[in-house]
């Protein structure tokens, strides 16, 4: 597995049971995963001879990361190596444009999209989905500023967790996207009632899973809480988002865990957001609340095993990260945590607390919502340093 | 964690949530643990400058297996490390005399036994059973051999899954045992309709949690296949068994996992056969069938922290050893088994097979215990290869 954040640290778990070797290609001993697993690799993913010594031997190359240039994986692929997912699927996560693009082609309903040049054609972007919107809805989905604004401004390649990502009111505030000078995609600001996220597992001859569909609450860009599954959503619109995730997987040929993060919008519909070809934050409630876990399915797709169930073991289950507070030490919270949820699950990463980087996360089930959110909350908060009692 | 074997492999998997640092010493770099750690020190864990240099920066030491010298544990403590169980709690896992003497002490029921020195007085040992046991209870509890053969004769220190035992049947077969050079416990065969185990942990300050009693069934003196909970069980004598667990847990001041295997007799008693205080076979089931798993519960024991509930999350749940047949690459079958069953969860140790040597073991649950034994068997003998289909 090429990447030693926490996804690698969490795959290594899962894969120990099947008595798998793991080898693992980290920056540095002190990553995550590097941690805990056995054979570790320091070097950069981004230099390909470093990439060609480390698939030496391995039978399949996965990522912790969407950050290898699709030309070395291409490269890994000459030389025999398989590559899970592949180049050919994995751009579609590297590369926003080519997402959109692809989307667009085969009929998957995104946020109206463009690629602009500079600050006045992301303002030409701004009025056209104005005016367009007001013209077939008849209101306007945001705080409805002259000239069409605000729209979401990202850059195509290197962006995560907020990251690469703006939020632009004005065509002033539409120039930093471009300092980078990477291609920018501009996209509505969409009109929802909150993100839903559609993860599915699919392997190399075609079997997929899928999982319940998950509410994703965000704060600050990152994401906050998911709820397994996601509450009073419309059985037929679920239904829907997980066949969208099915086909975005097999139209792209993905191969392993596919997140689709979709936007309910308030007049019913369902559009992606972004796509994640790797385990991700929106699955991490399946470690405790499912049958499979999206790490084991990852693996087992990855081998080209057949899929476990992914289906959910306990009515509601949630997942709130666990953000870097004030206090460096997590471990002493634990003692109270543990004391006053004997059902708590606690999955930290290993990482240095700074503030507002995701250090952990905490798994609550149960068969009543509001005690299952109340606790996951509660130890959240309290790791962090937010809540002291 | 002293030992490199599967429950180490087992228990840094638990671990890994916690964000701990996980150091293991290990005979090989083979070894089943030795795999899937980061820290691995390679050496003899009968050495006590192996032991003192590895235990060197832990702020715990516990352990895999038994074989660590008494005198060694007493040596790190007097150290300053703490050893968990300590020597005094463990010396009644590593030696069978200490053992029954302490539970006979504490008024908790074994198997009549003594000390015996020579197959003569294995010899003496079994009429005078056999004789009393006819006077209580009017019958003889085997197959009625002239003398009062058979008895079960065991050496004090060293034996696991069946080595160290012998099943006895008159004074000539009786010298075997006695060659070693190590004390021999001679112990009445005790008339029983099954085996049980009443798995407990406890931690330093004295918090414990019971897990449901299970069904353990033996072939060849080996671990077959376990059951949660015992099915038929006689909720009090279920009671009885939690209760003596807990209490042989805080008289002996055991900490971690204590797992009683017990003999369930045909006059409705419960007699202690081994103890074992480590995460232990018997246990296994908890991985998938349990809130928190022995192993999540031995690590939390060991660091003092609050233990996790150990409440069943499924009706029944059952574990099978995987032994080694006469296929040496048990992977290919993961295929037939995934796909027959995707509920099932297989955990390998990555070890060579060998014939009649445990290299894993799987769990199935759910709420109809004949479909959940099958799909267990199924898997269990399909990997090892005496199924074919």
């Amino acid at each position: 597995m090429v990447g030693g954040g926490q996804l690698a640290r969490m795959t290594h778990e899962a894969g120990i049971p099947l008595g798998i070797k793991f080898k693992l290609l980290s920056d540095t001993p002190q990553d995550s995963a590097a941690q805990v697993v056995s054979e570790v690799v320091i070097g950069d993913h981004r230099d390909l001879d470093t990439l060609r010594d480390f698939a030496r031997g391995c039978d399949v190359i996965t990522f912790d990361h969407e950050h290898v240039p699709t030309e070395h994986l291409r490269a890994l692929e000459a030389d025999g190596i398989p590559v899970r997912p592949g180049p050919d699927a994995l751009v579609h996560a590297q590369d926003k444009g080519v997402m959109r693009a692809k989307l667009d082609e085969i009929g998957v309903p995104s946020p109206r999209h463009r690629i602009v040049k500079d600050p006045a054609d992301a303002a030409a972007f701004a009025r056209e989905v104005s005016g367009a919107q007001r013209l077939d809805e008849g209101r306007w989905p945001g705080d409805g500023r002259a000239g069409g604004f605000p729209v979401i401004l990202k850059t195509v390649r290197g962006g995560y967790d907020g990251k690469g990502v703006w939020f632009v009111r004005s065509e002033e505030e539409a120039r930093d996207p471009f300092l980078a000078g990477v291609p920018v995609l501009a996209e509505e600001k969409v009109d929802f009632v909150r993100e839903l996220a559609a993860n599915i597992v699919r392997s190399p001859h075609g079997q997929a899973v899928a999982y319940p569909v998950v509410e994703s609450r965000q704060v600050d860009g990152v994401c906050d809480t998911v709820i397994a599954p996601a509450p009073d959503l419309d059985p037929e619109l679920a239904g829907q988002a997980q066949q969208l995730a099915l086909r975005v997987a097999k139209e792209l040929g993905v191969v392993g865990h596919l997140a689709v993060e979709l936007f309910e919008t308030t007049d019913g519909r369902i559009l992606v957001n972004e796509l994640a070809m790797r385990p991700h934050n929106s699955g991490h409630w399946t470690q405790d609340g499912a049958v499979t876990s999206q790490f084991a399915n990852h693996v087992r797709a990855v081998l080209d095993l057949p899929l476990g169930d992914p289906r959910p073991r306990a009515k509601w289950t949630v997942m709130c990260n666990v953000l870097g507070g004030d206090y460096p030490d997590m471990y002493a919270a634990y003692l109270h945590c543990m004391a006053r949820d004997p059902q708590l699950k606690i999955h930290m990463y290993g990482k240095d607390v700074k503030p507002g980087r995701k250090v952990g996360h905490v798994n609550t089930y149960g068969d009543d919502l509001d005690d299952v959110l109340e606790r996951a909350r509660h130890a959240a908060g309290y790791l962090r340093g937010t809540i002291v009692e």
